[in-house]
């Protein structure tokens, strides 16, 4: 049961592998940290730690009944590396964990030795409001099938509903277990964490090492937008899963997967650089 | 009050116009005669007579309790024809309606001089599919501001967000007012009558001259599945309107309508040929 | 023979139809008056006259052995719509032509009644640069079946390829006869026109009602570049041929024809309205 | 001076690095062992050895007078395998380097632990031979200088002669020098060594791990056809290089590298999986 106290508010995470070198994952909304335990095998197994960790409102972190900013979220995991006596970690956030994480590397950037972002964002546009108030909506009817029903064509890509359905039906049928009226709640008041999130001017700052990862089917975090971190952050690399829609982790796992461990041994390759 | 018993039940029409030519205009699922209220002075203006009707279940037409397959307003529309005295007249669908225009097509061909499809599919997808049963919730709410939250974003696309924000507010306002529970009972009706509705391998039959209209950012109909349709019909004509969703007829109603007229425009002139 | 001495130099030109509205088209740098032959028909059936001309150094008007800007095109056309006594006109012009419509009307818009830009640009970037040199080059073998042979891929699409080689082949050949020296060293004072062709800033000026036609298969005038244009001028319409290349006339003559007569039918509309 | 006599020609090889795995580099047509020395350190500090290699007729590897098909680069590169002793390799081609690969997949399959296939494709459509018949003009010229000019618009992308202008004129100097009659000789060789080449049916046979890249912006093998090869073998990941030209591996080398080295990092904890 690794949960700590932080802020005054139970953070669960997972703490797999023995190597040097940490990667965290930072969930996106929708999603907690028994959501990666298909991709824990790959990380250990290439020798990193793998740190997951749930938000406060999300998985088996303590539900969080005030209000609160997304900001919130940046300093519950700094405190939890402060804990864990982490110095210096590889970060990846995807979706509302890559806001998490551009905002964690904005504040403490010192603490990261790399940062990969995956289909996120670094404003709101009204259009990425209309979908949250969708989702909202569908969170108000407390039903999780209803949900998903509603929620999902946003987040899955059309080509993925044609060779998936049935993992996409079995993920339906699950969903209508899971949520429960605490995980709506909850969902909720993560959804009205942004408050005016717009941080596209000041992504200049940024000097650590980035990923960029968008694909060409997302709707929810789409790639102009996704293009526009790229742009901003100084020697960003930027790759493209293709035929992949919001939830790119899914859908193209491997490639996923692939992008990360490449720029990871990239980083490695260039560290390793030995001054006589 | 132009209303007509066509198939026993009521059938609203509006004709504008007094040219030589017909062009009817067959609605998306959430449409109706009013929705084209601006379009009307382009086309008579252009020397159209301009038919526009509301399918069983919409707008002014009878509501129809009783389950009837999309195929019945192929018959309806004939019928309608029929009591107009119209042989041959210009066919423009959108959506919804313009699957009821390929189901026409292919079965009363003779009766059309040329056939407009826009953002409109020969099959449903199984993220069509996901995307209708997403709006069956929405309607199942009965409340018309939480219908719009729920499907708009799927109709509209995000350059329109940011373009067209006070637009959309205000049709939001609307809809509140507008969708009552006969709406939505009517709505759920239109919705239910695809069945297995899959045209694709006929459309080689159709011989039409036939303009096929995408917009490259439409999720509800892809640019891949409007395609389908162009590559199907012999010699057609494909265009593409840029930065507009599924509702392209309003996100860019200048260059849907100039596309439209166009091509009227060029099939006159083919018409012309005096064979000596 | 109609050829009129503007400026010092025989313009050759060719006047269809008897409408009362003119349209005029203005030459791609490789094109001439007769690359039209087969769109005549379209526009006067349409009820329009149709001015085709030869810039100085194309087709059958004068060559010019002196070096000239691209704005000395700009100052021949006027020449000429005052010699035929046209008062105003729409204008449409691709690509080279393109680039001496929109300096055209940013020096003339009082002569215009509509303006259609088809794959064309408002800069050279360094790219167009390279093509330009690439086809200059090309130019210099002095041999039109190895011009062909170097040019035409960035001229053609790949599915243009695939769908109409004989037609290419057909091509090939006849530019391989019709191709002299003389062809070639005014294809070069064409070629080394622009001098730093950069309007992009101006665009903002133009107030004549425009079209702007791209194709999604363009490499000399990407759409990236073509939307620019679209951008700058208030109010442009914007459509896209898919699956077209640069030569989008050729590869899409329908469809490239059906937009440019639906935005003159648009226009013709608005027109109309009679304050009473 | 590694060369060594296969199949009676003198073929150049550098062998760079200490690692258990090797990875082989296969040239674009263009290109030579040469091309890739800023990539040598990247993957040796990763643990790999790297085999470079130039194929009959390029680099340091003996000229080739007789007429040969692009299979006989396969042959010579199982037999610097046979002299080298590698068992399996990971074995990355681009472009012509790729179809060779492909080649050498589909007949010693067995010899290969993967396949990284960047920008090539699985037959020679009309426009990629219209491409080559460009290339073999330009060369016909035997000016280093001319033959850039007229060969590189099609290899960088437009965004690339944005970005990188001066490292483009660097290296048209550089190749004004470099290029040479026998390097023209040679290149034409290697270009009409394809043949029929298209094994589009036979990629099914593939099964071998595979990665694919495309370039969103690679005029000279496109998306479309770099992602039928992606169709066709099975379990194939396949990643994009977002504003990239063919020359993807200079345009976006850290991406080029990133995507490689994750897909290794991949098998490699795939290969772990210890069965008790």
């Amino acid at each position: 049961m690794p949960k700590l106290e932080i802020n005054g508010v139970g953070i669960y995470y997972e703490l797999d592998g023995t190597g040097e070198e940490t990667i965290v994952f930072l969930n996106g909304i929708m999603m907690s940290t028994a959501s990666w335990a298909d991709f824990v095998e790959v990380y250990t197994r290439n020798g990193y730690r793998m740190l997951r960790v749930d938000f406060r409102d999300q998985g088996q972190s303590d539900k969080c009944l005030e209000k609160y900013n997304i900001n919130q979220h940046v300093e519950d995991i700094r405190g939890l590396f402060d804990h864990l006596g982490l110095a210096r970690v590889h970060m990846m956030g995807i979706s509302y964990g890559g806001q998490v994480a551009l905002l964690f590397a904005l504040k403490y950037g010192a603490r990261l030795k790399s940062l990969i972002l995956a289909n996120t964002t670094a404003r709101l546009t009204n259009y990425l409001k209309a979908i949250g108030q969708a989702w909202d909506e569908a969170a108000r009817t407390g039903e999780g099938e209803k949900f998903f029903k509603l929620a999902m064509p946003y987040i899955y890509s059309d080509r993925f509903y044609e060779t998936h359905y049935d993992w996409l039906k079995e993920r339906e049928k699950f969903f209508s277990q899971l949520l429960t009226k605490d995980w709506f709640d909850a969902y909720l008041r993560l959804s009205s964490s942004h408050g005016d999130y717009n941080i596209l001017d000041q992504l200049g700052e940024i000097e650590v090492p980035t990923l960029v990862i968008g694909a060409d089917k997302d709707i929810v975090t789409p790639l102009e937008e996704v293009k526009k971190i790229h742009e901003a952050i100084k020697n960003s690399l930027f790759i493209v899963l293709p035929e992949a829609g919001h939830a790119s982790c899914y859908e193209k796992k491997d490639e996923f997967n692939a992008a990360i461990l490449g720029f990871l041994a990239l980083q490695k390759s260039k560290q390793n650089v030995v001054v006589p």
